[in-house]
Parts: structure tokens; C-alpha cells; sequence
């Protein structure tokens, strides 16, 4: 049987919780389109994550990789669609580190492409009824260096496929008038990600782009 | 057994969906904390809208009315704190009307507090992860001349508690980053809000007010 | 030659700054429309906001007054519609107090309108480029609450107007995404604000209202 | 005398106006910290504004260039920090195309970055008062399809530096609640931005990311 791992991440900037760690370790085990879940924490901080990750991969030998992560304010859950080679934070991470205009990856190229069917993950969630769309960003922060780290390690790796999808805020994380979504929600819709993506080798063709 | 009644709106605004359409429909005929639920549907029009509302309450007798209205582009659902006396329309209701600075009630008051439990809803969606929030402004449309309109025809039913609950739109409505909500998690977040009013007859006393 | 009150707010909620505090200074002892502006700064806080204002409106007997405050968030210069008889405090006021569903005036209508020209002040502040659009709520915090307690106060002084006017942040204080506007392009719009509520007794009838 | 290339768009979406062709109509002849600026206005279709920019280049034959945009619902005045090579209409362009998934450049490289120092211009735009930040995504439409374009002429361009500035909506596009700036503010930022990126060989080093 394939396996399929799901990484989230611990709580960051100050928050208590993390929507993205619940997602791993509600679906750590599970079958999902005939391939088992593993799903995996990785800890908030620059490089520590990136090595983490490394270290899973190779423990877990996955056929295709998901990294989650929070996306405070947004009201959709967006698989996104490309990583970049910079470190740029706003906000210390877990370790107290706060890169700026540093590469995730020396000479590493500018950007990589997210290598699952965003638009199909994207028509199914719609589907069924859970609001989402394709995100042209991953920011600059800890995600954005995850996806980037993941897409570069992947190289080595052949057939293996992976991406990056950010969840909204849980109800109790957002403040005033900010969009949330309920967990079990968020489960479903990685749930969904994960069987659409293992039958999906050729992503559909339909507009998700945004004008800015 | 005393009866609920739940209005829910056509679409208006060139849109095929209204989400409180659906609502109203899906718990009509449900019996929630010992009452009968009768859901009706309102035409998106001032004028016939009160006239519609003034009949069914005629006809229904209820011992409770929650008002239901689609707002886009919110992410809460939303129990309205206070109906206004005006109509100011900003694009022309069904019938074609778009009233500018005209009162709902001539010579009525300025203002109706809802008299639904709103902090108590709030606190019980927040508790099943359905996001909520209290609002202090109905607008100036069709959904606060209904909720207007309500408030002033219940001074004259005894004991007759009543309000509006604002619902967010459907992943289908929502454009390029609107927050939206499934169908179904509204339909339980209103029978949720049926079932908290009839047993509160004292709101919570915590805050839920705005900065702004 | 008359007089036209302007009140701003001293900063509030952890800022350094309030552009509304600033606003008031700038346009105290100017001349506009043949009217002699005095521009006051009130405490945020429940209860001495309103008696500092009651103070000021005896020693200046203005005919005109509108206060200014700040609204975090708002892309808009917002003239406000209705003041709502309700104290709701989210945060808690520069004294510490964070009052919840208190009256701002016990046994008071549960609302007053604005009796500023507000339509007629939007139209001008977009002729001139500035952004601006009706506001149909003043919040529950103390702007609300000086609000009310001005349209309370004014019923006693025949002939003056008065209302309120929320204005967004500073560049200097808006959070990532957040809207924000200049401090000179603040206080040119409440100097237009001035010259139009001088000059028109009897507002525009045009949209302004809200959807929701 | 060197030559700094400003291009503004024509409007697009059905829209009559489009505040980067007034930028790029006013800034057209000044002269900028030592530099005649030309301004030119391109059409807004995938590959004719390509083939526009690449005519103007070498007509001009600038030693800078800012390729100007509209954001309609951005809050700042927003230099990008990365261009990619996917054209993704979410809407048709003028001519009526809407490329879905189709590299801007086929066989080019994932994405580039811009070269213009977007620290800096934040920073100089903030001490002026006017909303400003780094933007990590210039979307998928013809904004992005055109600074793509710009950055791969630019490589057979030694010396010759780039990048791509979008701007909000004016007040008179912006609908309800929608973040706008006067057109004066947008090209006093246009302006400085041309002459802090001509006095700055060197980006500042200062954080200006996104946590997503």
C-alpha cells in the first residue's frame, strides 16, 4: 500500500492553536483512495522545519506529500500554486529567528511549481460545498520555506508528487469580522485533497488565477 | 405545541441562490425545543415584503419570529443587535424600487432593539465551531425594512419575541475571496439559534459589541 | 461669527497616535465657510467623554458640531448615520472600564440620527478624490457613545446640528492589508466636512445605504 | 541625460478609467533625480502588450524601467517582489483572450525577481505618508504577464534594472467598502519610487514579507 503523508504544523505567533496539527493527527492512519495517511508535525522555525522534513520524507518513503498550514484571514482553503526561493519574516518564528531577503535554498532556483492538481482539488472542494481556491502565494514565512524546502527535495525524488495547501483560521483563533472555518471541515477538505490528488494525474484545465 | 416562525428571502440582485431561502425551506415542518417550525419565504421587495410578513403573522401566531437574510461577503453568521427606520437602497429591489432616505413606518422610532437572546446565539454557534458574531447594523435594504418592520408589528403581540440573523453566502455565490459558508452548517446554525431562543429568556450579559 | 465645535480623540487601544486628536488640532482657530473653528480633544473613556463634551458645548456654544474618531479598519472617511443608546465594549476604555449592554443614557430613544448633511458631505469629499461613503454604524465603544450623548445633548439647543465622522488609520498604524489615508487628507476632508454642513441646511437625496 | 521608462495600462474589465495611465500620461517628460522619464501607456491583451513593451524598449532604450498597474481592492501602493510564468485569466483581456495555464515564456524559468529596490521604495513611501508594502504576488492576468516580460527582455540588458508597482483603485472605481487613493497621491508615488530607485544600487535590507 502507498502511503500518503500529511504534515502540520505546532501553534506560531503566539496563537494556541493550529488547525493544520489537528488535520495530521486526525488523519494520521487513515486510508484514503486505497494508500495509508501518515500525518506528521513539524515545529515552527526556520531550517529546524526544512530538516524535519527531510527526515520524514526519508523515514516514510511517501508516493505523495501534503504540507498544511494556517492561513490567518483567509476565508478559503487554498492548495497552493508556487513556492519561492526567499525568506522574508514579518514575525519571529518559534525559535526566535526572524530571516530577512534570505534563500530557502542557496542557488537554489527562483520558484518551484506545486506539483499536485490544484485546479481539481480546488473543483472538488467546491463540489462539496467547501468554499476554496487556488492561491498564487505561500508568503514568506515558515510555509513558503516548507513548500520551497519539499518541491526542492522532491527533485531527487522521481514520481513523487507534492504541494502545499493553507486552512483558515478556526472559529476561536479569528478576530473581529476575520473568516473561519470549523475543523471538522478543514479534515474533510485534506481528506478530499489527498483522494482527488492520488487519482489525479493530469490536472484539469479551467481558470484560477487571480487579476492581482 | 407553540409555533417557530423562520422567514428566509428570495435571491435578489441578479443572484439564482439565497441561502436563507434554503433555511427557511429545510426546517419547515421541524420540531425544535418543543415547537413547531413553520418556514416561510419572503419576496425581496419593500413594501410587499412588510405585507407578506404582517400576513403570515396573522395567519402563523407565532410565539417566536427569526428573520433570515443573506449578507455577502460576511464570514459570521450574524443575529442583528437593532432595526433602523429607514429604506435607502443602494440597487433596485425585485420589483424595480429603490427608495432613498424614506422611512420604513412613517412617524415610527428611530430604532428597534432585537429582543432575541443575540449574545446567547452567539456564545452557543461558538461552542458547535460555527463562526458568529453579533452585528450592529442590518443595512438599509430589504433585510432591515423586514426587520423593521417585524420589531414594530410585534409591539402590538404581547410577549412575542423576535429578531434577524444575517447568513454569509454559499461557496457557489462568493467571488474572488468573499468568505462563504456550506448550506448545511447554516441550516444547523439556525436551528441552533431556534432552539437557544426559546430557552433564554434572559440574554448572556458578555460583550459583542465593535470598536467601530 | 460663528462657531463650529470639532472634537478628536486622544489615542486609544495600545496606540501612540490618532489621527482624529490631530485632525482637531490642526483645524483649531481656522476660518471656514465665515465660521470660527475650535478643535478640542475628549479622554476615550465611557462617561468622562460625555461630561468633557457637555463642558465644552457650554463654554463654546457652537452651531455646528461634528466629532471626529477613529475607525481601524475603514478605508473610508465615513460620515455615520445613527448613534445607538448602547454601550458595548469589546476592549477595555483608557480608564480601564468595559462596560456591556449598559445604556449611554438610561431611559433614552434607542437611537438618534445624525443631523449632518452626510449624503452632501460624501459627494464632496469624492469630487475632491477623497474616499468617503456613508456609515450606518457608529460601533458600541466610546465614539458611539459620544455620539449619542452629543445628538442627546443637542435636543436642548434649537437649531444646532451636529453628528460624527469616523476617519481609518494612519499609514503608520495599519497592520498588513490594512486601508489607511494620509493626515493631510483627513484633515482636508473634515475642513470640506465643515464648509458643506455650513452651507446645506437641507441634505441630498441620493444613495447611501447598505445592502447590509 | 539616462532614460527612466514608466508604463501605465489602459482600462480593462469593463472599467473607463485606469489610474496607471494617468501615472505614466503625467510623469510622461518630467525629469526625476537626473532622469528624463517617457511614459507610455500599454494595451491590456496577453501578448500584444508584450510585443508593446519590447517595441517601447528598444525605442527607448531606458536605464530603468516601472511597469505600473491597477490592483482594484488593494489598500497600498504595492511594488512586487516576483513575477512567474503562468498566464491564468480569470476574466477575458481586451482582445478577448483568456489563456488558462500557459507559460508566458515557453521554456523560460519559473519566476524572476525584481530588480528594482522594493525595500526602499516601501520605506521612502511610508516617510511621505502614503500607504505602501511589499507585494508577493503580482497574479496570474496581464499585470503579471507583462513584468514577467519585462524581466526576461531585460536579461540581454546588462545594467538595466526592473520591476512592476501596482496601485489601488481610484475613489471613483472602488465600490462599496473597497480601499481607494486620490490620483495625485499614486503619482507623487510613482514619482518618488523612479527616484529612490535611481539614487539605490542597493536594496535596504528590512522586512517586508507575508506570513502567507
Amino acid at each position: 500500500m502507498k502511503t500518503v503523508l500529511i504534515t502540520g504544523f505546532e501553534p506560531f505567533g503566539g496563537d494556541q492553536l493550529n488547525p493544520s496539527q489537528e488535520i495530521a493527527r486526525q488523519l494520521n492512519g487513515r486510508v484514503i483512495a486505497g494508500c495509508r495517511v501518515i500525518g506528521r508535525i513539524l515545529p515552527c522555525e526556520f531550517g529546524a522545519a526544512n530538516a524535519a522534513l527531510r527526515r520524514i520524507l526519508r523515514e516514510t518513503d511517501p508516493a505523495l506529500v501534503i504540507a498544511v498550514g494556517q492561513a490567518g484571514g483567509r476565508s478559503d482553503i487554498t492548495p497552493e500554486r508556487v513556492a519561492i526561493n526567499v525568506d522574508d519574516a514579518r514575525i519571529a518564528d518559534n525559535a526566535g529567528a526572524q530571516p530577512v531577503d534570505a534563500p530557502v535554498v542557496a542557488r537554489g532556483p527562483t520558484a518551484y511549481w506545486s506539483t499536485l492538481p490544484i485546479k481539481a482539488i480546488v473543483a472538488t472542494l467546491r463540489a462539496h460545498e467547501i468554499p476554496a481556491a487556488v492561491s498564487q502565494t505561500a508568503g514568506t514565512f515558515v510555509c513558503n520555506h516548507v513548500f520551497y524546502s519539499l518541491m526542492h527535495a522532491l527533485r531527487a525524488r522521481r514520481g513523487v508528487r507534492g504541494g502545499f495547501i493553507h486552512v483558515p483560521f478556526l472559529p476561536e483563533q479569528a478576530k473581529q469580522g476575520q473568516p473561519s472555518l470549523p475543523q471538522k471541515v478543514m479534515i474533510e477538505a485534506i481528506a478530499l485533497a489527498v483522494a482527488v490528488s492520488v487519482r489525479t494525474r493530469r490536472d484539469r484545465r479551467e481558470a484560477g488565477g487571480q487579476i492581482h
